[in-house]
């Protein structure tokens, strides 16, 4: 009957800079993650492509080599703060491994491999990742997994009641 | 922090007749509900309107009222058979309460209109329910379901690997 362990699971959360990305893991951590369990917990962010940004510059020359490098370093602080963030959302948890991954790429892509890639027991994501504008670019990224990965997809969508303290 | 109280949740697992589903409610009752939680179970199948079947007979007159007849009283047969095996799932669980639900509608509407009617705190299902010709009419419950209801969605897919033995 058994075909995922129980107390074993490897969990990857998909964390990004919205709101709701925070509360799918805080939720999450409540109602997946058994405090002594040996849960291993996947903290995935995925950078998207500049091509998101130049999409913007519809010329093709409006943003200048010193402007694409300001963005990719402002898109690597944007990278590291929230996984840092995710981070400390999980400093309570003493038994379970909590690990970090900055990719790069289309998100939908990603965090499809990465869950294939790393033997992911469950995925969990907000289901508006990645802005207004990205994700006009980019379409659904919850859609797209739960429709592509193999695992069992938590899409948790963040209450409106709540939606300004996190 | 704690929006919803981790021990005393409301799930709702949506059962069809597909082994899929079963398989997302064994996934569930392995990695979500805490056996000595105070978890409320609700297993809800939904019978799909007559208008499914109807949708076959193109004439609107090749099926009988002898023939109507029987198939409610067979929809009626699936669906106490249905429950009544995830129940059977269910009975190692000793602390959670475990709630049936036979309703009858679109799958989609009623999955969702349960969710917010019974103040669920997780919708769980299988991503594939109701057979092939009944989705190509009715469409994907799940992606319908994932979108339009606001607790968090568990979508389990049953590994290809197992999917004849359940």
């Amino acid at each position: 009957m058994a075909d995922v362990a129980a107390k074993e699971r490897k969990i990857l959360v998909a964390v990004d800079e919205g709101e709701e990305s925070m509360h799918a893991l805080s939720w999450c951590l409540k109602n997946v993650i058994s405090e002594n369990s040996k849960d291993t917990l996947v903290l995935l962010y995925v950078k998207p492509p500049r091509a998101v940004f130049s999409a913007l510059d519809g010329t093709g020359y409006l943003f200048s080599a010193d402007i694409m490098a300001a963005m990719d370093k402002y898109s690597n602080d944007v990278a590291e703060c929230v996984v840092e963030k995710a981070k400390r959302m999980c400093k309570d948890l003493h038994d379970v491994k909590v690990e970090t991954r900055i990719e790069h790429g289309d998100p939908r892509d990603v965090i499809c491999q990465m869950t294939e890639k790393l033997g992911v027991d469950i995925l969990v994501m907000g289901s508006h990742g990645y802005g207004l504008i990205k994700r006009a670019l980019l379409g659904s990224v919850s859609n797209h997994c739960a429709q592509n990965v193999k695992c069992p997809v938590l899409i948790v969508k963040k209450p409106k009641s709540t939606a300004t303290n996190n």
